[in-house]
């Protein structure tokens, strides 16, 4: 998995089963629960869609960048939520395009 | 960046390049336009959050796996089509989190 | 109730109670369940966003219109699954801001 | 048009010019500019069909009417702040479903 993407996996791991609810944006939204999570899906989805439309005007691409970000990483959280992570979804992927990973599977097993 | 999503913006970048619109699912979503990108993109994140709440109800987690990969890929189609990837999101999140991703920069300096 | 809202209010309880699945597109959905119903709200709501986007860049209204008219319609579609229909979120948005809706109540009286 | 709609949508567009903008949430969503009625569009989708499954599995069917009202409500003002209004799409249903609407048009003719 990216390093980048299991980094963010494992942080995220240990800030659901974090005890300090009241500190981490992270172990809030589990504390709400999952409609909570997902209603941050579906905001983010529409935030990135009208960001690439503003990109699409003439926007700075920054922004599409940071919403995507959102969108992906609020989609992490309700992976998380439900007892899966980002590589759930990489292997998937990995399977539907014939992709090998091979060097990553190797750097993991160091 | 994770191998898979390297090899699967490499494998993107190159569809959306494809001569050959007619046999590319990639490239046909590219000759549709930014617009047809977006409703498939909202498409999949209703998708996702309806397979969520599925999950919560008892059904397996392949099918919210699979939804989650239909959006990752699809906003992966959508930084294709606006010129960006998968790694100005990574690097994003990295900065966001205080990720070093720093094993990832070193193999990709191999 | 809205005469034209009233009508279809009316046409959409028919078709879900029809026998001839195959012959109506309401009928279809009722009996593909409510996630199928539920992508389609997804999906009219994502288009309606992207039509709101191209008018503001100087597209045709009428477009904007007919996605908006489709949202309304599965969100009806929805509701009338559900054992409710237009006339219960007319009331909430009556209560809320107000609104007599009193020649409305009068008419419905006749 | 419905009583109650045709009453809303004078309201939204009395709020839309008013002065005061300081204390309309409807003046205040037209003052962030589109975008951020979109978002509100996209935000309340989510949360009616989180709301649809949630009646499902069993919850009251109150939330969902709350939902589906705010839903309506945010494409109300989108429509208002691009010159449109419900009775746009009410005609555009009408003329789909071959819709008569006969005594509304002769109320609104009193």
């Amino acid at each position: 998995m990216s390093n980048i993407l299991a980094e963010l996996s494992q942080i995220l791991a240990e800030r659901k089963s974090s005890a300090n609810a009241d500190t981490s944006y992270v172990a809030q939204l589990h504390a709400k629960g999952l409609n909570k999570i997902l209603e941050k899906v579906g905001e983010e989805a529409t935030e990135t869609i009208i960001a690439a439309k503003n990109v699409e005007s003439g926007a700075n691409k920054s922004e599409l960048v940071g919403e995507t970000a959102d969108l992906w990483f609020h989609s992490m959280v309700m992976l998380s939520h439900l007892d899966l992570d980002a590589q759930d979804v990489l292997d998937e992927l990995g399977r539907r395009f014939g992709l090998s990973g091979i060097d990553e599977k190797a750097s993991r097993g160091k």
